[in-house]
Order: structure tokens, then sequence, then C-alpha cells
């Protein structure tokens, strides 16, 4: 006899469940009976929300960030400083930056990085449309390049460096070292070689 | 300003996603951007399956495992075997069982436990349809207890047995001892307890 299994719609349900990032085939399980079992699952309520949300989130045109349709609300924040513009690899690097709390200018997201074995070259980011939006502010922008530590944020930061030279704007990127709360004995050389370079008289 | 935020699709996509067990803040938020931006998401297919297995979902009227409506799989197949019961908790409990071949019997799911903690009591359980269904058998059934080694499931066992006790059936509980590939120095004074009381002779 064919051995027992959930019946058709749940093993669907489980399927596309496992797909998500970072959920696996037992959490996936386990996800769909809690949504089909518990009384305080909602699963229709998680279906609208998918819908609504694929329905009306677009990249701003401008940015890059999430939009409901039209321009983002960064871009559309008329306080925001005009002068700066932080370039980030994914829309999702823009709220941590914000969380922050040290930036208030615009962004552009490029929509990844540089990165030779996943096949993603400078045609593929949203590369022209900033040097678009460099070349048409009315005075010179300050550029901050905020791309990751690892090699292809490297790669990327350096490649648009070399395209931003001699372009009416100026260009910083943020600082590579210990991570708040780190101590050396928890850092790689790599990240104290950048700290150490990075030093700054006090 | 306002600080910045995802729009508000993405953030009830968040406060859906939340809610699933074992999705945290971070995972909700990298799911629903996953869900969003990925060109291998599949948002729709994801909220049809949800829809379609809530909508079709029902727990088997006879053994309370999940069923596309009318009875289940389980209890459709003529050639299981109809002389022995397999009582388990959850309907969840049912798959692990059936994977590991041993028991081709018929199942009783009884929705939960007894747990005065968690207020399940004897009559929130599925335990009238169990007596009905031992009762109602030809023959003397044999009737596994396959609950849990936890306190909760030791209750319901005992609990189960004494209602049995005097009822056409003969009554088992699965074995408790070492878990396969775990050696002593790993088990606990308790599960050594019940591997010694459990001994066999070879």
């Amino acid at each position: 006899m064919a051995q027992a299994d959930f019946p058709e719609p749940v093993k669907s349900l489980i399927a596309e469940l496992k797909r998500l990032p970072g959920v696996g085939p037992r959490s996936a399980e386990r996800i769909a009976v809690w949504l089909l079992q518990s009384p305080k699952a909602d699963a229709p309520a998680l279906a609208v929300a998918l819908n609504h949300a694929k329905a009306s989130i677009v990249a701003c045109p401008a940015c890059g960030f999430f939009a409901v349709h039209g321009s983002c609300q960064l871009c559309d924040d008329p306080k925001r400083d005009d002068l700066t513009l932080c370039v980030v690899e994914q829309a999702t690097d823009v709220l941590p930056l914000e969380r922050c709390g040290a930036f208030r200018g615009r962004y552009h997201c490029l929509g990844g990085k540089l990165s030779p074995l996943d096949r993603v070259a400078p045609e593929d980011l949203r590369i022209p449309a900033l040097l678009r939006r460099i070349d048409a502010a009315p005075v010179a922008l300050e550029v901050i390049l905020a791309l990751g530590a690892d090699v292809e944020g490297e790669a990327t930061a350096n490649y648009l460096a070399g395209l931003l030279r001699g372009r009416k704007c100026r260009i910083s990127r943020i600082a590579q070292g210990l991570p708040a709360g780190g101590g050396l004995e928890h850092a790689d050389e790599l990240t104290l070689l950048r700290a150490i370079q990075g030093r700054r008289g006090i």
C-alpha cells in the first residue's frame, strides 16, 4: 500500500512555504499545520496580505526603494537634504540606515552589487540612473557609498568611485572597523586591518 | 520628520508572517522582501495554496487525521489492519509513525493531551469517540497508546488506561528508552531509568 502522506492541498501549501528563505522542510510542515489547526492562525489574512503587497508595491522609479505605486515616501519628503546621496546595494539597506538616524539625505538603490560569480555586471545595476541624478543636480552632491564590506561590495564601490571621479560630486565611503560592542578578540584580521587603516585622531 | 518605514502593504505582510511559528521579526522582514523582489518568489501561488488548503482540509470525522472533505486516506484504505488502533495526541503524530513503517493499523487522534496548566481536560479530547470505536469493534482491539514521554503524555496515557481497563481491548504503550544513535552519556537520568525498566531479554 502507498505510504500515507498529507492530503494534496496540505502538500501544496508545504511546498510553497518550503521555498521561503530560511524555511526548511520541517518548519514548512510545522507552519502549514499551524495555519490549518491553530485557533490563532489566520491563513486567509496572510493570503490577502500577500496578494495586496504583491499587487501594490513597486520599486520607486527615482531611488529604487519600496513604493506604493508612484514614488516613495523618502523621495516625496520635502524636508530631506537634497545635497547628499547615499548609494546602497538593496532597497532593504535603506531602513537600517534610517534607523541609525545619522543620515537624512536621499538614497539610490543599485539593486545589487557587482558579482561575476552570480553574473551581475554593471549593466544589471541602476548605475545610469545614478549618474543622471548626479549630473542633473544643481550643485555638487556628496555621494556616500554605503556598500557592504565584502568582496563584491568593495568591487562595486571601486567601480563606482572610478565612474564618479571627475564628475561634479564629492565621494565618500562608510567606515569599516570594529562593530559596536565587539571586542578585539572577536575581530578577524581584515577587520582589524581596516580599523587601524581607518583610525581617526581624538 | 517621521521615521521612514516600509509602505503599509509590506508592513501588513510582515505582521502576518511574524505570527507564523518560528518566524521572528527579522525573518518575517526577510521573507516579505524576498516574496516581493526575488524572481524565484511566487507570492500569488502561496496565497492560492493557503486559501485552497484552508478551504478544503478538515479533520477526518473517524480518526481526526487531515482529510479533504469526507474521511481520510488512512480510514479509507481497506488494506490496513482493523484490529490494532494507535492512539496519538495530534494529527501530526500520524505521519512520523507511518514513516517508521512498523504500524499498519488504524489511528485515533485525541486532538491534544491532558494539561491542567493549558486547561485541557478530558472533555476537550476526542475520548468519547475513542471509546465508541473500541466498543463498536466486532473483536477485541489492541489499543496502542503512542503518547509523548512528557508529563502530560504520561498523565493522558494513565487516564486512558484507567478508562479502557475492563473494556473489550488489550492495551499497550510504546516503549521509552535511549533514542536511536544516542549514547548513554547524552541520556538524562529519567531516560536511563525508563530504559532499564523497559529492558528486554535477548
